[in-house]
């Protein structure tokens, strides 16, 4: 039961569709039997990928003379902005899960505002569902088109939105200081992401403008029922993959740092994915690298009254494709760790 | 059916215990039941290994106070020279992959002159397979006792052993570079390891004197059926996993690199873990790193009669844990590849 | 003039002796006589430190037979702790610049606290100056005992003393994310500093106990005049050195982010080794590596109110024995850039 | 005296340009007075190459632009294949340090072969003197026109050409594995240099055709005199600087591992840049980064009559910047070493 169609290698988002091939390699479900990609058409995937050589796939073809009447969902690695008019054209049984920024801010005038133009399918957005799977997972269940989350908004939400809904923490000044790898940047030859210029260091970029602040806020807004405005600094790290985000907060009156744990430690008690580490255990990004795991702690602050919360990820699958395919699970009625139970690949 | 026991968590292996652990946790038929590790016996093998936590495995005891009778197979991760003894003491309706390298050396002597001490279970080295897997298929199946092969050795043994069978290339002046990631050096803690020495260069080590040396030599001797002495350079490399194995070898008279192409073709064309890459495509450690494959290809030399062969594998995975349950299955009649069709981790 | 003796091979701060000595190499006016290191008393300094086999250099002697009688200067880079004792022990005409903990700490209480033990040398502790030297330059000058500072509060404390002292940023709630390379930790051989462990990942430690802290709330609280209680989260990333620290900080009622530019750039406009980047660059921890620059930036917080302030140094050049010869320049006459001069090292 | 040009920012040679400022920045008699950069031109150094922007220099210019008169010498970092013809264009009484490759081959064929295309300035070429510093040093005092060496070509032929000119080892069967850093393929923005696809990893790259053979095989069979073929595997592994190659090479009858030593060792005894270790030390490429230093060694192997040689360099500084700096010493009636005494940067 279920195959699945797979869109995009533009250098964009392309990195993302082969981190999807590779789970879906072992999932039991799911077979892949149509690939887009528009430049590449004609060639193997393996000569684009040489890494996934040993798969069997099918040839890449544009998507103007892909065949979907043989799939049943579709996951789509397009670049932000050019997705929405192609999904608008897919035929209306497909499940699509969406990995683009496209679907992701219900506000329409805000998604202009961030993204430079108005919507393109508007009604498409109307009817998305925002796949942070653990926090909408009964609405996930049910929808036939669903926006990936971001990594940022991933590693930052799970921990927050929780913790807001509660009113544990208050709503002003909420910082976050994140650190990504360099694999968020996508596949796309810039001088900015060369050996050269990350190995061994680090440095913040679009302090204010990063685009997922918009997508954070809406997030932690509608847990708040009320808008909230963070500060949120991303920082490039000469890694790969992994994603941490630190977030110093306020607690509410009277609130102490093991409310907080006690409240995401029954929050998450019974997921797969997300772990409340014990004690004063650090998550370490390099413990969670090639799974869809997110470790989280709370730790107190010198500052009386504040607390840090340290999440990590693997920000091409918690952030990417394992969520991805973790609400495709659920999206086709399986059970949702299908074909995800991956550890993590450390050292 | 089967289940397994895992030994050892001192620093010099216990690198490869995780390894395994990863492996199994998705494997359709082995179950992890007992845990050795008599320094940390009592302790959970999750805070070792914090990236571990979320499997759910019995608690590490000592040796002397294993249970063994509910187990049908054992993954011996322990340090070199203690294993002989260890293994003696085990039951003996065990089925034993041993990843030390105890059992690898056929010759009693040759063990002494290179581990400066008498074998002390020379009758179970009379019984132990030596696990290449692809090569000594049969002789695994049947077997009670695997040395599971050095990565080094894999690395090279894959390629050299079929041609020098079948006679293509000169047995003189065979020619090794070899490249390995740290993990290879295990995980006790050791200045000449730290990330501040390693990080960002190369550098040779044990030129004349690598204890892999006699381990490949035995082998490519046995296919020559005459003594083979070779080349061989290792080095460390800024890299966590991974080995690149450049062998520079001379040609029989009259042999071409189609030749060698070919019959490296012909050899692993139904193989599942070993692949050939097509035309100049050059392997990558990156393109492996997680998986269970070996990639390797055959190059002209500028030097007339000359060819080059690269062969690249993850030490870890091929080069040791992923072999280790390769070789497992066969001894236990499960398909050879069962819970290791992990693709690889890239980027 | 000037030549100088240089103290300590232990692991813990040894990692500072041979940056010291690669600055010293081509130092117009200091030269070294007098190498000690108890452990490897009689060894060459080259075969501990390879990169240093081309320098001519006195070996290593043990402190207790160290002949001072042609020194006019030390540095001194014994572990924390021990370092106390021995300056204790020195001849008094030696101008001193001490690159340990001891002497940091101005209140006696606070070092006992944080350490551990009473010090063991009060009244020098009374004497020495605290080597910020853009800050402090006038003490400096004077010195005979210098305590050089860590690198953490020597990031911190350059954007933020002359902030405070103007009344630019509020005392609550300054918040701070560091992020340092690993040469941070020194060169003992810990299992947590393997490249293994390191490598490609970020992890935070020492939340609330850095002892980098009670140096900083010093510094912070001299300038401010009354007590400053900060927030600190370090984190090890995967890079040798190299330090960023993120600070967000609430501006003073009517302050502007323009305001905080303006200050910084009248403050160290004339200073060869502080540098305020134009407009909205921000600073890579790549561009100051090699060298004793510190680069910093003034960035608007999406929260009203709110800036972020980014500097970065090479922790173990500004933040250690770039600064230690800055100091001695000037306690010595000699002008303060001299033998500084490097470029930074990119990539 | 000695006020210096310095010529292109083009993507694939311009990370030389930034090499040399920052060796120039201490050169206590070269001053850089005119910057060419076409595509640039306007523009402040500081503003491509942030990590130097506190060094006062000139503006960039248009070379049609640039004002020669007060220019006593010319460091050339330009592509590939323009070089000819601008060199040609330049004043009669400038010396030049061309960091191309556009004069290193004496045989204007092998040239039109290997770079497709005839050379264009074929007298320049008759008079341009290859720069490899050691063995060539008179005929560099005496230059107007010094082609730069190869950072392969230099790392190699430091050894072998003493060695092949005292008749040591045959010139047959010179196996060569070599392995750069990243910096080695310039800033070009180009997929395969990202960090995502360098981090972590080994390749081989232009097993056959490497354009640096070419130039080897010309050094080694003028030592030789005759035709000398080399095998060369060239390498790119995970690191920004340094160079290793590794020579495996037959003795000539009679000749032991000693000889080899004790030939290298009367060669570069008086040499300040060139360092044969001691003992079995084996060369560090993290031991020279940042420094002009060659360190090599020779080893025994372990088929009798064979030994491996291995050197390392900064492949940016010795390998280019440095050596340019050197000759250009040579060629102003300098000190060779002036300007060039950087320490390693290690770690």
């Amino acid at each position: 039961m279920g195959s699945t169609a797979l869109g995009g290698a533009a250098p964009a988002r392309a990195g993302l569709a082969p981190k999807i091939v590779r789970l879906l390699a072992n999932h039991p479900q799911f077979r892949i039997t149509v690939m887009t990609a528009d430049r590449k058409a004609g060639e193997q995937f393996g000569s684009v990928f040489p890494h996934l050589i040993t798969q069997d796939l099918p040839n890449l073809v544009a998507i103007k003379d892909a065949d979907f009447s043989d799939v049943d969902a579709v996951f789509c690695c397009l670049p932000h902005g050019t997705t929405q008019e192609i999904i608008k054209g897919l035929p209306q049984q497909l499940k699509i899960v969406d990995l683009s920024a496209d679907f992701r801010l219900r506000n329409i005038n805000e998604y202009a505002e961030w993204y430079g133009h108005a919507h393109r399918a508007p009604e498409l957005q109307e009817e998305a569902v925002y796949g942070l799977t653990e926090v909408l997972r009964d609405e996930i269940r049910n929808a036939r088109l669903v926006a990936n989350p971001g990594c940022y908004p991933t590693s930052i939400q799970l921990p927050l939105v929780p913790l807001i809904k509660a009113k544990l923490i208050k709503l002003s000044n909420i910082i976050i200081d994140a650190k990504s790898g360099v694999t968020g940047a996508g596949r796309g030859a810039k001088e900015a992401n060369l050996y050269t210029e990350i190995a061994e260091g680090i440095h913040a970029y679009g302090i204010k403008g990063h685009r997922h602040v918009p997508e954070v806020e809406q997030g932690l807004s509608e847990a708040a029922e009320s808008k909230v405005t963070i500060s949120f600094t991303p920082n490039l790290i000469c890694m790969k993959r992994g994603m941490q985000s630190t977030m110093f907060v306020e607690m509410a009156p009277g609130v102490t740092v093991s409310d907080l744990y006690q409240h995401l430690k029954s929050t998450y008690e019974g997921e797969e994915f997300v772990k409340l580490l014990n004690g004063s255990n650090v998550p370490h990004t390099r413990h969670v690298v090639g799974s869809n795991y997110c470790f989280m702690n709370v730790f107190e602050d010198r500052i009386p009254g504040r607390a840090i919360i340290i999440s990590v990820i693997d920000n091409l699958v918690k952030g990417a494709s394992g969520q991805a395919v973790q609400n495709l699970n659920l999206m086709m009625g399986l059970p949702e760790n299908m074909g995800l139970q991956y550890q993590p690949l450390f050292p």
